[in-house]
């Protein structure tokens, strides 16, 4: 939608010289440990960003439940009612840090609804709500900024939309969870097992006491498809990701992907192919000489390789009340340094203008090409390399790189460990199944996918 | 300058939905690498880059004084007379790619008189007459834009100017010399010494014949203080930046920085402090466990840090044709999208709207503090070590580490290195000058500063 002639008028004879442009009043509803971030950094920094924005920007009404003690709102107007902020017609723009995905969309769809421009951290809500917000955002001629929700205080969402916006986007991949890397980290640094990594984040704070969201891949899952819908020009497809999670590995895997020149991290994967796009997190082994190889601990990175750039990462926290601000701060600038602009001048909500998304469907995980760790558990008898090799190879599957210990005194089941050729995921399911049923050998083939990311 | 009313009121109607906007008619200046690639990319992904800007872009015109064979412009029009392009009524944006401070800069000033805003890849012009340029822009209401003058395809330009706009920069420290950092890691990966590497980058192409610009830091300085520009919202002052090249570093120090822990690398270097910001260029020891100490061969990586982000990184390709390319394409876009747009409505110039600009003054390199790695060639005589301890403490610097091996074989001389604490630049010269008086040390003490970009 376009300003009337009226408004256009009133907001040019705004900007002249001689009358500084007015103040942009921000209301932000939730004080937790984001919003009190938020509240926390703008209150500091208010003159750099006032500099930085050409106009000066407030909190004008925080709405939440209860104040929060790690911030100030004295000087704020607080309402108990968060409603109150979305209907508020002293605000300009609702930052909206209250998360979860029913109230947090009744929200903004009043916000929207009362025109104003919204500003989330919430991936969960623009995951799965997404499409239907940034529809409604557009026939108000609106805007919804997310960067903080995705990868914290990295500006991922910016570099996609606008920074690469010249390439056709190959692939991206990202560790997107820092629960998940620390974990991974801790085995791998500290020979922990998954369990006890698990309990150490928990203690630091970093997992939930129910850990599935971050450990089974969910929440990685949510910032996939908002990339990716970014990078590809898609709707928004979180029913469409496939996830699988990290509570299978073992120390055993890790090591054994260091010797061969690997380690394993969780990814969240998107990657263009001519029959459509793989939207894919799971755990991935990765050469040790690729720069993200060597993030740990609870930092976040993307990789994202466009046709013209090549190559490029981005890395910094991607969780904590500070960097999340960081990113939710940056969108209120660029939507108070618009607020005036008509639609179609500001970056568009989902990265294309309307009519320029594309139709690309998700690639179904049977069709998706990658290669392949494998570990088998085989008793210690000759010819079982030969049936698996055989097995594999009638698949169209050759054998990249195998390692075979000796067996460990008294064990009579040996570890083999084969890197395989690229083969789609359903042949090589066929493989693993026919490997599991062998007489010689014992158990689940343990099967992690392998990505050069080169 | 704001719009006038009557021009409000067209850009108005013209954004209704029921008029598409019309197309960006774009004049690019000089063909070579960057110019070529531009081009192609464009021409390659115009579909998508029309969907993402919301219009389509088209180049109009080109000015070369010869044709490149590497694209093809045969669909446009080719004017021999660059300034043709700066006065031609058909063109809405200049995109300067012909280099150089003279020529480059009357074209860009001739084109903003003409009303053009401008894209320019052209780092050593923006270092230099930056200042002048942005004051010309801002008189006429135009924009420049120069996200390709640092870090080839990084978009480094907008994740400063706009995606760590909550944050007080604290520091930004950045490989942002590919054949530099080409030269130290085949130094350390294959033990050449810098002449060799040098010939092998220069048979690469990745070296001029004359080196200079590159390997003493001069190119990394243009960039730098544009960064720094930006971070720390101050003039551009390249005449203030200390700049060190790293034809003096041997393999020798490679492999006792890598025996202590740490990676040689050739930074750039700013800080925000009480006194002022520092600005330098040099070769620095940073620790083996950064991200960026594993950035290898002709790529480039900055680290920014922000008072409420922590430490970020980004990371690709600095130069080539497409990698500069994508980010001169990002920028066409930017003012692509916003042509219409009054100026403060448009991300300023210089990081900041007009009069927020600080007075940061540049700190002097005598008052910067660093530590430092110091090899001594000295005599394998009692009492060396302790009148070296002696005179660094008279100055307030204590020894943090320290390596002697014996003396090789029937050499009387025995390499000494030293990690010292951190000590302001003035303290450690005068102590490093004394050092080199004594009887017992042979020869110019060697000295690399150290960072822990922490």
């Amino acid at each position: 939608m376009s300003a009337t002639v009226e408004e256009t008028i009133q907001y040019a004879s705004q900007e002249s010289p001689d009358s500084p442009r007015r103040t942009v009043r921000v209301g932000i509803c939730g004080l937790g440990t984001v919003g009190s971030g938020t509240v926390n950094v703008m209150s500091r920094n208010a003159a750099e960003i006032t500099a930085r924005c050409g106009r000066p920007v407030e909190i004008v009404q925080v709405g939440a439940r209860r104040d929060n003690p790690a911030c100030d709102t004295s000087q704020m107007q607080v309402s108990r009612e968060i409603f109150d902020v979305a209907t508020n017609p002293e605000v300009d723009i609702l930052v909206e840090l209250i998360g979860g995905t029913t109230v947090a969309r009744e929200l903004i769809l009043t916000a929207i609804e009362n025109g104003k421009h919204i500003v989330t951290a919430n991936k969960a809500l623009i995951a799965e709500h997404g499409n239907e917000l940034f529809e409604a955002a557009a026939s108000k001629g609106v805007t919804i900024a997310y960067e903080g929700a995705v990868a914290g205080g990295i500006p991922i969402i910016k570099s996609l939309r606008e920074g690469l916006v010249g390439n056709r986007i190959q692939w991206l991949a990202g560790i997107i969870n820092g629960t998940g890397n620390y974990i991974l980290t801790e085995m791998r640094e500290k020979g922990r097992t998954f369990e006890e990594a698990l309990a150490q984040a928990q203690a630091l704070g970093y997992a939930e006491a129910d850990p599935t969201f971050d450990v089974e891949g969910i929440d990685a899952a949510h910032k996939l498809v908002i990339m990716a819908s970014l990078a590809f020009r898609m709707p928004l497809a979180f029913d469409k990701v496939y996830t699988e999670g990290i509570s299978g590995i073992s120390i055993e895997d890790i090591r054994y992907a260091d010797e061969l020149g690997y380690r394993i991290k969780h990814l969240g994967i998107a990657r263009g192919t001519e029959q459509g796009v793989e939207l894919r997190v799971h755990p991935t082994l990765i050469p040790q000489r690729r720069l993200i190889a060597s993030v740990n601990g609870v930092m976040n990175a993307v990789m994202v390789s466009g046709d013209a750039v090549g190559p490029t990462l981005y890395y910094g926290a991607g969780a904590g009340a500070e960097a999340t601000a960081s990113a939710v701060i940056a969108d209120i600038v660029d939507v108070a340094r618009t607020l005036e602009a008509t639609p179609d001048q500001r970056v568009p909500l989902a990265g294309v203008a309307a009519g320029g998304q594309g139709q690309n469907c998700v690639l179904p995980m049977d069709e998706v090409v990658t290669s392949y760790y494998l570990r088998i558990s085989a008793h210690d008898k000759p010819g079982v390399m030969s049936q698996v090799a055989k097995i594999c190879s009638d698949q169209g599957i050759s054998i990249e790189a195998l390692i075979q210990h000796e067996p460990a005194e008294g064990e009579a089941l040996v570890p083999v460990v084969i890197l395989t050729s690229r083969a789609k995921e359903a042949r090589l399911r066929e493989a693993v199944s026919q490997i599991e049923a062998l007489d010689t050998v014992e158990g689940e083939v343990v099967r992690i996918r392998v990505e050069p990311l080169g």
